[in-house]
């Protein structure tokens, strides 16, 4: 189950970088669990991860080797997340990297680890020891969809996307990969996401490329509210392309910057249309705000509110909770002002249902699998969009059994 | 459905107080649907509203009439919550007051009116105005139980109680009714309560007491976050008991707060146990913050987090989602030394899963109706504790059907 969202047949391999997908044995159903993703010498690479307190082992280290050195290796793994392990979850993470390290003879803080899955219990180090050789002999460039495969927990399809652009008469390739599905907010979540390109960028360039299209598109997302532990996005350029190094704020960076904008959004995107239960896509624009936080606070609790959420599960055009979760997000408007529009519908105005509004209206934009909630606030002229889901029979299903 | 709550078979009358309860037809389903409450002359009355923006009209109409006067009736439907309706909607909530005022030959601002149902419809003022005449004359004072069924909506059982204190040798009663079922959070929701005693107490005195009950009970509770546009706690004192007025915070005072708050406290749980879908009965006590608001934030953060609330239904010791949840909670502490217990048992210490525990100890308390969840932040000396309700399968049901 899933919103309009399509596996890509093909992802576009980016020069530098070589990737491999096995099954270790730590999802129990045998599928793929264990990816390996190997940077050419000279590679950028900058990333953000979860913001959670008890954020887990593996984040722990690779921010901490991200300190130190450039990476050559990512090691993911699926099924496990390492997380609310203590100490001995800090040293199995250490280990992983160690294990890569010997194996491709890099060091140690060159190798990034990275875990999802169930929270709690400890990785299986002889199951991903025995399995790292292989792992490493199978590195090969056009590998992209099995690494994505690869990540996958509770997600029902493959989310990757490819584009590419002409910089300085050079072909540059982006290629991205993201997983969902549940525990999605902003700030990160239970996702993890890789996106690679063979640009040459300098670093802190690379940084501020990063962030600003985490901003709009991995920061602009909510499944449920629930932030999780192991949540981070890598961004990777293999300076392989050809163009010289983009290194200051020019027409290339911003050319660059918009396909990996783009290619974000696509991603992040993907995890709402494949949300836990998903059966509704939904855009919560506002406009008119007095500064971006309010537009975010109130676009955010429309999107958190249970009430709103199985409403649009059930294809109900019950305005009333919307306006109800507007009024209590503590942002200051006038409710005689604000407007409120469910696609082009106008339903709410001066306070109350707007009089041209009807029923059949309502449901008409209800009964689609794609809705747009847009709310002016009518106090300045700030905006913020961010996508959702519904919460469904399946929603409650799946996590209610995911352990069982 | 609900946990563990038992409807009384007896409610005690409070001198001062008569009700009446019919069926005007604003609910579907043919039930009881208003409710008139008669206050003797001389008695006081003080509320607490909703803090939503969109506060729905007859909170607004009330809370002018209390400023201006003691109201001498209470008029609640239940079926409609006349909230969004604009200036039609206070036009209405000021008529039903009128068309009490006429029947009982009082004046509009001694009638205080309350509404709760399906948002952003008219009242049917013309099913009111037809019954008002019949709903006067069958005024009774033992009429409690009727007058508490007919302000439910989605409610499965009576919520009330009643208790007797003596002061300076009088008999003292208090007896309270509330609805609930979803749209439930601090600060108020679509509950609804009614709280009366025959005490004498002046009127200031009236309201902090109505605050202090309302800061542990009504306002610690939450089923889904959202909080409602017509929520109203009414605490109503008819000075025929015989005491002396109380007028200072003297032993009289305290026993008079600890039963209303008692009182008060029966009742928000009540709601809590028959929460919409509600399969569980769950105490979230934040221990040793920094701030009772630190508290209170882990304890809401916990309580409406998805994940938790569906790991609740299922039985499932997850812990991994509270330690994610109080991760997120935005509160300072050293993950090294927070602990989590579920009941008895501890879960989490050292930033990791207790060494001591077992699955098994987890699965025991998980599989309760009634369970603790206590949380020892280990920075400070300030505790909170909340109340929530899980999320099931019948939350998502009940919400997808209200309106079909």
């Amino acid at each position: 189950m899933s919103v309009n969202l399509t596996e890509p047949n093909i992802l576009l391999p980016v020069k530098g970088v070589r990737l491999s997908s096995l099954a270790a044995g730590i999802k129990k159903n045998q599928s793929n669990d264990l990816v390996l993703i190997e940077l050419a010498e000279n590679s950028q690479c900058t990333a953000v991860f979860t913001q959670n307190k008890f954020c887990a082992a593996p984040v722990t280290v690779a921010k901490k080797h991200l300190q130190v050195t450039m990476p050559r290796y990512l090691l993911i793994n699926s099924g496990n997340a390492n997380a609310g392990t203590g100490e001995r979850g800090m040293q199995d993470a250490l280990s992983t990297c160690s294990l890569v390290a010997r194996q491709s003879g890099c060091k140690t803080e060159e190798v990034l680890p990275f875990s999802t899955g169930v929270i709690g219990e400890n990785l299986p180090l002889n199951k991903i020891e025995a399995i790292i050789p292989e792992l490493h002999e199978q590195l090969l460039d056009d590998n992209w969809i099995d690494a994505g495969r690869g990540i996958m927990t509770t997600d029902t399809k493959l989310k990757a996307i490819s584009r590419q652009i002409e910089i300085q008469d050079k072909t540059v390739t982006v290629t991205g990969i993201s997983k969902g599905a549940g525990m999605i907010q902003p700030n990160m979540a239970t996702m993890l996401s890789y996106i690679a390109t063979d640009a040459a960028i300098e670093k802190n360039l690379l940084q501020q490329c990063l962030k600003s299209a985490v901003g709009v598109s991995f920061n602009a997302i909510t499944v449920d509210s629930d932030t999780s532990t192991n949540d981070a996005c890598v961004l990777m350029a293999t300076a392989q392309a050809g163009n010289d190094v983009i290194n200051q704020h020019n027409a290339d960076y911003v050319k660059l910057l918009n396909v990996i904008s783009e290619v974000s959004l696509y991603l992040a995107q993907a995890i709402i249309r494949d949300a836990e239960g998903a059966t509704k896509f939904v855009a919560i624009q506002v406009n008119a705000a007095n500064s971006t936080d309010d537009a975010r606070q109130v676009a955010y609790t429309v999107a958190h509110s249970p009430l709103v959420k199985t409403a649009l599960f059930a294809s109900d055009p019950n305005w009333g909770r919307i306006l109800a979760a507007v009024g209590r997000a503590g942002v200051d408007f006038d409710i005689n002002k604000i407007q409120i529009f469910l696609n082009d519908v106008c339903i709410v105005s001066n306070g109350a249902r707007d009089t041209a509004y009807t029923e059949e209206q309502g449901q008409k934009v209800m009964s689609q699998q794609e809705i747009t909630i847009r709310i002016e606030l009518q106090t300045g002229e700030k905006s913020a969009c961010i996508w959702t889901s519904d919460l469904s029979y399946d929603y409650v299903k799946i996590n209610s059994e995911y352990r069982s």
